[in-house]
């Protein structure tokens, strides 16, 4: 089942002055902010409701957040649903035949199991799956 | 001040095959369905949470959506955030210098007051504003 929008992210392509708009200008707060080391990103989030604006700045290159950058400039990168079960969920994916990037859970910012489907499978939506 | 994340819209291209992951394989439910005659656009809201996917089919080539789709492809078109008082909002963006698609607000799906900022003043992010 899913539960909400956990966030929305965002590429920067660099974080202070990535934050600006939605801090100084639409007066948003900056909570949690975090080094994803296994993707090369560096991410902030600032809540909105029940769910967050996530700003994602890479680091180097080699991330999928880099080449999304070099491809398709700033902008919207993903959505992230919250799941109450995403083992479950995942299972239920795969037997419906949707593409997933990543088969099984792994740990993701803030320490949560998350999974990625692939755009092929949504209609060219990165989904991000999290418990 | 912003109250939420209203809902994250994705652009198909066509509706009812559209609507076929979201329903179908992650369970949502389509509540209102509107056209919409001034952007000529088909729209399905399916909630999650407090916010919603909305679905965008445009009907025409000549929408914004529909230049969106041949250039970008189906996806993330835009997100959209609940303010309390549109008006105020606007007026403090004119006077921070953040460029605006709609000067003021039009009404838009579900008759909501509504207004867009340009992504140039968001770091590329196209958000649109309702009351």
């Amino acid at each position: 089942m899913i539960k909400k929008i956990h966030h929305v992210a965002l590429v920067v392509p660099e974080m202070e002055e990535g934050k600006k708009f939605w801090t100084e200008i639409l007066g948003l707060m900056v909570g949690r902010e975090e080094h994803v080391a296994d993707q090369e990103v560096d991410v902030a989030f600032m809540p909105v409701g029940e769910s967050d604006i996530e700003l994602l700045n890479p680091l180097s290159d080699v991330s999928g957040v880099a080449k999304f950058l070099q491809k398709r400039g700033p902008g919207i990168h993903h959505v992230c649903l919250e799941v109450d079960d995403i083992e479950a969920m995942l299972a239920h994916l795969k037997k419906a035949g949707v593409p997933l990037i990543d088969e099984e859970p792994r740990i993701g910012a803030g320490g949560h199991r998350v999974a990625f489907i692939h755009p092929k499978g949504t209609g060219g939506v990165l989904v991000e799956l999290l418990e």
